[in-house]
């Protein structure tokens, strides 16, 4: 599979193509609905931007980087030896009139706009609908990461389910942290090095003993202050998240 | 304030008597309801433990490490020429009739049973009832660690608020993650590198463009994914933050 044709532009297909590229896999073009963006990535990989979605009869691989509601509509107008997707949650069957060889291959990480991520130690999920395909993708992958695993459909779910809670919102809750603080011009840093033991512990013991804070120990003096703070500012989102969530901190630990 | 004496010998207790022996100050003696931990860290840092709450003579600063509802109760009981406690959510005028020098020092992290922490780089918040005080507080507490700051209680408040968010909070998710990994008999482990991005990426950039995710980029349908799977799972409580907070996260984006 050398000859690989990418179709999205967007966070996952820039961090893929950037990986195969200093991984000496070239990439013979990339399609995307944004010329820009097209353009700009398919330059940085030395590939060819495709505005209209032509596949060159070469093509061994097609990847298709698009958001998740919109595979069904790409693989409509796609039919290639070998197509794989990228997403965490989305079957492969979307992909089965496509191709006799399809897949998934999917990066368990969080990627920013126009940011590069190192992809060296993460965690790479790959289901395929045959054994010969997914030996072929685990090869070609195992040459940007070194962390490849056969994941299956409903196992790829609940890893993608539990990193929404793990990435997604805790750096929601990190930004309600941030906004509080800054009232009182102080600045996120100042939790710095709370953050990263908290973050340490949670690979080094099981997350339900590492639980410390007032709903641990039942301390509802502590509590009551909290949420009169709380009261104070504008958002009742932040009292519903602190209350639904201090509650079942105390029934884990009622008995 | 060379003589120090002790009361609690819980988490913070332990940790506070470990750094200050370790940094060469000793403890003249450690008082705590419970003789076992009592008895076990005098014994660790080379002090003597004392039964009934007796202060002796020639203490210098008597710290407080009790639960914070408890604080009140021991300050009745004592008079010292100087007495701190140690919660993050606690007035220092709780102290007011111990003594004409009163304070808090509390330091900004997450403690787990019987483990040593590093406090070196820990921020220590410093409070007292006057600049002279304040002054000897932060001589002594910058031998234990480098990063002392004067903050007052609405802001130590603040601090301990957004604390929860970003400490006891994350630590929660993490839990639930573990818990619905564990059921497809996945590790957390497979979530290390996209954690510890998260967490990298918070202290580069405002946390508000980190956010990733189905609600961030209003993917209806994976939302609906993970809705159908939290609830073939019994806790109907991880449903619940799953939405509120998925809620929140297309509100904030909306416009």
């Amino acid at each position: 599979m050398k000859n690989i044709y990418l179709i999205g532009s967007g966070k996952i297909g820039f961090n893929i193509a950037i990986a195969l590229k200093n991984s000496n896999i070239s990439i013979l073009g990339i399609h995307s609905r944004n010329k820009e963006s097209g353009n700009r990535l398919a330059h940085k990989v030395n590939s060819k931007y495709f505005e209209e979605l032509i596949i060159p009869r070469k093509t061994d691989l097609i990847i298709i980087c698009v958001p998740d509601d919109e595979i069904q509509n790409v693989a409509k107008k796609i039919k290639n030896s070998a197509v794989i997707h990228t997403a965490g949650c989305s079957d492969i069957a979307l992909l089965k009139d496509c191709s006799n060889n399809y897949g998934v291959v999917w990066p368990i990480q969080t990627f920013l706009e126009n940011k590069k991520a190192n992809l060296k130690n993460v965690p790479i999920c790959i289901e395929a609908n045959n054994k010969i395909f997914q030996k072929k993708l685990q090869s070609l992958f195992s040459k940007i990461s070194n962390n490849i695993m056969n994941i299956n459909f409903k196992q790829r779910q609940i890893i993608h389910l539990s990193a929404v809670f793990s990435c997604n919102f805790s750096n929601y809750l990190y930004s309600i942290s941030e906004e509080i603080l800054s009232k009182e011009n102080l600045d996120l840093s100042i939790l710095k090095p709370l953050i990263l033991e908290t973050t340490n512990n949670v690979f080094k013991y099981k997350s339900k003993n590492n639980q410390t804070g007032p709903a641990r120990r039942k301390d509802f003096g502590t509590i009551k202050k909290h949420l009169d703070l709380l009261s104070l500012k504008e958002k009742k989102e932040y009292l519903k998240i602190y209350n639904l969530i201090t509650n079942n901190i105390i029934k884990i630990y009622e008995s």
